[in-house]
């Protein structure tokens, strides 16, 4: 053993005390329900894969976030990035698995960020994704999954913002910007709503677009029309693109589908102005966003038709959206829709004194037995510092048998939040309890 | 984008897919289950930290197994290798955690060891610690843990062995065995079950121990005593050490909470040859085996009281137990104590034309309002094509609604295994799945 250090936490990661965890556990808990009810089946990576499989697919900025390191066997190995490339490997290496692919993943990720606040190098993804269909069904199943998570989660004021790629690429391309130059401009594009129409403007200059162009594209941001006003407005437009004109045709279906899956209009809406920082969208893309806080968006996706056929010469179609784990506790705290965690327990079984050990295992034993939540105090002390363990732990009944009760058959149950207690026979307990804490 | 590469995945790491996955999270469902029944409370650590933390803590070949490397800002940092040293700086770095510490983790470890059979770099850890008791009572709560889960997986034939590092130790030195050699020692004991009596001399005399020593020290182990019996034995072989009595006064408590917690008498036993390999345990020490199949222990552990306290001036007695959740699987899948996963929905609804599409989602909402699990074929495909779809998810129910249906204010509902179907009234479906799906 080595000496004594003083012990830290690497920055940017964070431990979880029980009730941060017990908060964390209870969403997993509620996505992971709604996922399965919507017949997606969990998936886990391992955390290492070989480097070269990440390199390359995040873009300049991402590729200096991996974690990488070489192991003494000489490989190159990097911790899990995300959750996609990862998703992409398992289906071209297990050819097996029936298509559609409806998986979910809820994973952490790592990346060597720059910490601030909000921003961790460790952080969980909750992923849904359907590989092996190219219908916009597909996407309307995506969105009833996210819709549905927030319903279960208590959200209320949100907004999932939908757009379509073929409709940008195809506005791009009518504007005479050249398929390289693209990617750039979504770029920018997508830092609208942070930036301003003018922060945009900027921007559009600096990277060398046109006057002409920047004023072209802005002019479709000025307005804020309908939506079916919005779409014959761009179909007038740019009447010669066949990409828009299939853009606008698969929202249409997937407002179509949305409505009859009963999503509340309220909550979802056509935004141009959508665009997402990733290349790899071809079709449908997708962002939530909530009233309150002002944090940016708490999930995000989008279809990704070339990304799964990357590892092999079938290329599958794909879509999928993607929670952050920590942007959702975030949100809930902030708003308070949820108590975090509860009490760890249901009841305490004090120790009168060492003599009556034996007794108060029973106990411990019977109500443990009836399926009740419960411990036993683990050392020797006075009953008023066991009590005080108990109120810290929010635990709201302890169970109290000395020499008297242990000769009678009873026990004192003791109500922390009232400090009241009573007496009761032993062989009733378990129903007094049951009682107490079904109707508090 | 980089071209193409051969997807693979790093050696000693495994993909989970579904039905794979969907075990794992039943078993670690039922394990976090039962530690919330017994008080423990959710603790998470992160994945990397500070290689200087761990370093020195495994024992030499420990050491040579963590993955370690410099992160870009120079830093040393190493993936987490046991859930134990994690614990140990939480329980330093805040000291407002309420003392009794009950805690659980259920987290994956990493460790650089030879690829083999049932061996990964990758593996998960159920932990259960109390920190802040030196009570017995605590190993009777954490050997009750250990019971009541391996009970809720539907283990039968199982044993939990015990013994006492306080025993071995004044055995040990009442051979004059100088306390460096100890270690080694138990490392050596700990192999006997493995190696059976000869190995063991074997080794014995390989690390120099004298003829008297191996002797006397093997000779109790050619006894099987009964525990009363072994007990007294001991304490008349060696009458003048102290911790020997100590340990043994000890065990004879723990026994005597066990019985009283309704521990099945056959399922635990005091077993000299039990020594654990790992240097820092001091007192109880217990470890699970299963009748069949032969893989080893599927859990360990035991009393650290001075491997908490190395952070910093105030030690805090500890105890704990590891369950290896790949050997519980192992077991289970080898017993067949459990169906994997199961189906991946109750009822997919098919697609009998596009035209159909809107109707079929309507439905698709009725069912998912009832809590039904329930998706939609996604693709336009023949319907026996979709039948087969549903049966290689083992969806047990598929719906149908044509045309005829649509009109009719029905639907086709196909029974999967029987091969059968029925047309009910839309009204009544949710009524007839929910009757099927639970009487099936």
């Amino acid at each position: 053993m080595t000496p004594p250090i003083k012990p830290q936490i690497p920055k940017g990661f964070r431990d979880f005390l029980p009730p941060q965890k017990a908060l964390r556990q209870k969403v997993i808990k509620t996505i992971q329900h709604t996922f399965e009810q919507f017949g997606f089946e969990p998936l886990e990576t391992p955390a290492l894969e070989y480097a070269s499989l990440l390199e390359g697919k995040y873009g300049e900025e991402g590729e200096k976030l991996i974690y990488k390191f070489t192991d003494r066997g000489g490989r190159d190995l990097a911790l899990r990035y995300d959750l996609t490339i990862p998703l992409s490997r398992v289906v071209s290496m297990y050819p097996e698995l029936p298509k559609p692919f409806k998986c979910y993943q809820i994973s952490p990720v790592w990346r060597a960020d720059k910490p601030q606040r909000g921003r961790f190098r460790e952080f969980w993804q909750c992923d849904a994704d359907i590989v092996g269909s190219d219908s916009v069904l597909a996407e309307a199943e995506i969105i009833a999954t996210m819709y549905s998570i927030l319903k279960a989660l208590n959200f209320t004021g949100f907004t999932i913002h939908i757009n379509n790629r073929k409709i940008l690429n195809g506005i791009a391309r009518e504007l005479g910007i050249e398929d390289h130059a693209i990617p750039a401009l979504l770029r920018i594009i997508d830092k609208l709503e942070q930036k301003g129409i003018e922060g945009v403007k900027e921007e559009m200059f600096e990277k060398g677009f046109t006057e002409t162009t920047v004023n072209a594209i802005l002019e479709l941001y000025d307005k804020k029309y309908e939506l079916s006003i919005t779409f014959s407005y761009l179909k007038k437009r740019f009447p010669h693109s066949q990409a828009l004109a299939d853009g606008i045709t698969e929202l249409e279906d997937l407002f179509s589908y949305l409505a009859a899956m009963n999503i509340a209009e309220g909550n979802y809406r056509f935004d141009l102005s959508l665009a997402r920082g990733l290349d790899y969208y071809t079709g449908p893309i997708f962002e939530t966003t909530v009233d309150e806080p002002r944090i940016g968006s708490i999930s995000g996706g989008g279809r990704y038709d070339n990304l799964i056929g990357m590892f092999n010469s079938t290329p599958f179609p794909a879509t999928g959206s993607s929670f952050g784990l920590e942007r959702i506790i975030t949100v809930m705290e902030e708003l308070a829709l949820s108590t975090a965690g509860g009490s760890a327990g249901d009841v305490m079984v004090a120790i009168f004194s060492p003599e009556t050990e034996h007794d108060a295992l029973q106990l411990l034993s019977l109500l443990r037995s009836a399926a009740i939540r419960s411990e036993i105090y683990l050392r020797h002390d006075k009953m008023k510092k066991q009590l005080a363990y108990a109120a810290s732990r929010n635990i709201p009944w302890v169970a109290i048998l000395g020499p008297d009760e242990i000769r009678q058959g009873t026990v004192v149950l003791r109500d922390m939040s009232r400090g009241e207690q009573k007496t009761v026979s032993r062989s009733e307990m378990v129903t007094v309890m049951q009682r107490e804490l079904h109707q508090p």
